[in-house]
């Protein structure tokens, strides 16, 4: 059995120590004689693992008790559907900002049942940036002003995020705990875990509590926030392996010294990335600087042709997941949370010698 | 390591096969080097999992072309809302059986956005039993008409289904594939996994394909059937870990040779439970005989504190998930599929010590 270099886009790397951990408890968790997916979503050993899951990613992230944290299904696409059913009251307006494919996924549900505004969009360009603070067209009186912060697809990512009298509402689904934020800046964050915090079937939902309470009547009681919040994500059975796994990975997170330490390391596996793409004509990032995403780094080479040996060479190498997505094309290179160092250097190697070799 | 027996309710009992090759493949799932959570659901690998587990599922339940088999997320839950807004149109009327709590949930969202009828409830009686035929108010002209086939909490099932002029609609995971039935009386099958089929989060959803075309385009997308349909359950991605577990569960059920041989078992621990409890006065079970569980027995003792003093020495004895829905109180053992013979044979042993002791 030889583990890879994971470098899919999601779902994604999982830490080696989660894994292993949810492998020795397979048949027997804490010493109930079952596995975590055989007990009861209502006994005392899950509520101990979702209460554990909910308060390290309180202290991770260091979210206030104005907000409530939910572990909920359906992944982010689920969420494009419920933030505009709850938070856009009859006749108002919610702003959205098309950074790519995920955000402008999000304004198509966003136009269902009300009025959504494009405040600004990078689809012209071909997502290749974010916008200027100064170029957004925002709505006097929006509901809320919706991003996706990272677009997993075009490699792009608010580095500073968007300035709006409404409620700030983030799809951080790839670059969930990736670096430290500012929560209080936001109304709603959530993200589809599969690519940062454990695996997919699972949402993560952080939102501020005076939202909750916004959403009318003639929503389907499952799909209301407040049905999820006032039972502590266990108004129906949740995803109990998910929030299991999740539970594991925000462990790992902690035993590193959590978001702080975690950042310093994405930051280095990027900033060793891009300055390989950067060190030659051989290879270009179509991404502007400022945008660039610490998680998901997007390149072309000279060729579609190199680009294909380039992911199967990679491949035969011990490095799966280097496509691109099919939409845009080219390489892209996902470097997680779970993507250790010593899988960008292993990366950055053999792009030296496969440049040597093709250049 | 010692495993119990587990008669939980839901989550509940996986086959100890399917926990045990989970577990081997853990860290690399079919020589990817990587577990089946950290592979893309785009990938030919997982759309292997995800064909064989709808490959099965067609086959153990002779489920025809004529119907979709999707694997969502939400469980059960979000089918009693995505069920009235998909399948009833403006103005119409959905007929509803309410036989108990799962199914008076079920009723609660169907109320939401239109109109529901309760073609009969068994509320007043305490939910002991089914309706006749004869009894059902049914409206003519109604979109569908909804059942739970097996009521979790009160122990009760249709033993013999309903039969409308309006498309079927059964919840029935509680109940899925623990006997033979026909699939095409029904327009819609669903069931929350995590109770005989696999792991909580995920639903599978059995639909005929011209009920598909029938959604609103208020609808918001992720919420329509067609949106699943059309993308073979990989619109977004699903929950892959619940959609491997399921397969491998499918796989030990054709190994034991499909639902018949299934059912057969299921009738032989449901008959030894039940004669147990009709073969003295200590025992009470308040289900009325036609309508009783197969898969979920509830009964009482002559006091509350021996109810209490049972369950808890069953659970010293090894044998956990004893104690009756808190709704209702008494005891209920949950024996699905994956719940051994052997476990309903220690059980009714317990029962006969527990007596001549008590009694």
């Amino acid at each position: 059995m030889a583990r890879v270099f994971n470098f899919n886009a999601g779902p994604a790397a999982l830490p080696l120590e989660a894994l292993e951990k949810a492998q020795a408890e397979m048949l027997d968790f804490g010493g109930t004689g079952m596995s975590v997916m055989e007990i009861s979503h209502r006994s005392k050993e899950f509520q101990g693992v979702v209460d554990d899951a909910e308060a390290k990613v309180r202290e991770l992230m260091a979210v206030s008790d104005d907000y409530a944290v939910l572990f909920l299904q359906g992944g982010a696409s689920l969420q494009f559907a419920m933030i505009p059913m709850n938070l856009r009251r009859e006749g108002k307006t919610a702003d959205y900002i098309d950074t790519g494919s995920w955000a402008s996924k999000a304004v198509k549900e966003g136009k269902i049942g009300g009025n959504a505004n494009v405040a600004w969009s990078g689809k012209d360009a071909n997502y290749i940036r974010v916008p200027k603070q100064s170029e957004l067209k925002l709505t006097p009186g929006a509901e809320y002003l919706h991003i996706c912060s990272n677009e997993t697809i075009g490699g792009i990512r608010f580095t500073e995020f968007p300035v709006s009298d409404a409620p700030l509402v983030a799809d951080m689904s790839s670059e969930m705990m990736s670096r430290v934020i500012d929560v209080d800046k936001f109304g709603l964050i959530y993200a589809g875990a599969q690519k940062n915090i454990g695996p997919s079937g699972l949402a993560l939902v952080i939102i501020r509590k005076d939202l909750i309470e916004r959403t009318p009547e003639t929503v389907p009681i499952f799909l209301r926030y407040k049905t999820h919040s006032e039972d502590g994500s266990l108004y129906n059975t949740p995803n109990t392996w998910g929030v299991y796994v999740l539970k594991l990975v925000m462990e790992w997170m902690e035993a590193l010294g959590g978001i702080p330490a975690i950042q310093r390391i994405n930051e280095a596996k990027a900033a060793a990335l891009y300055s390989a793409i950067d060190s030659s004509e051989f290879w270009r990032c179509p991404v502007e600087r400022e945008s660039r995403s610490i998680m998901n780094v997007v390149w072309r080479l000279p060729s579609e042709q190199l680009e294909e040996q380039f992911v199967a060479e990679a491949k035969k190498a011990g490095m799966v997941g280097l496509k691109g997505h099919r939409s845009v094309g080219g390489i892209r290179a996902s470097i997680y949370n779970a993507v250790p160092k010593a899988a960008v250097d292993a990366l950055v190697a053999f792009m030296k010698e496969f440049e040597a070799k093709n250049g």
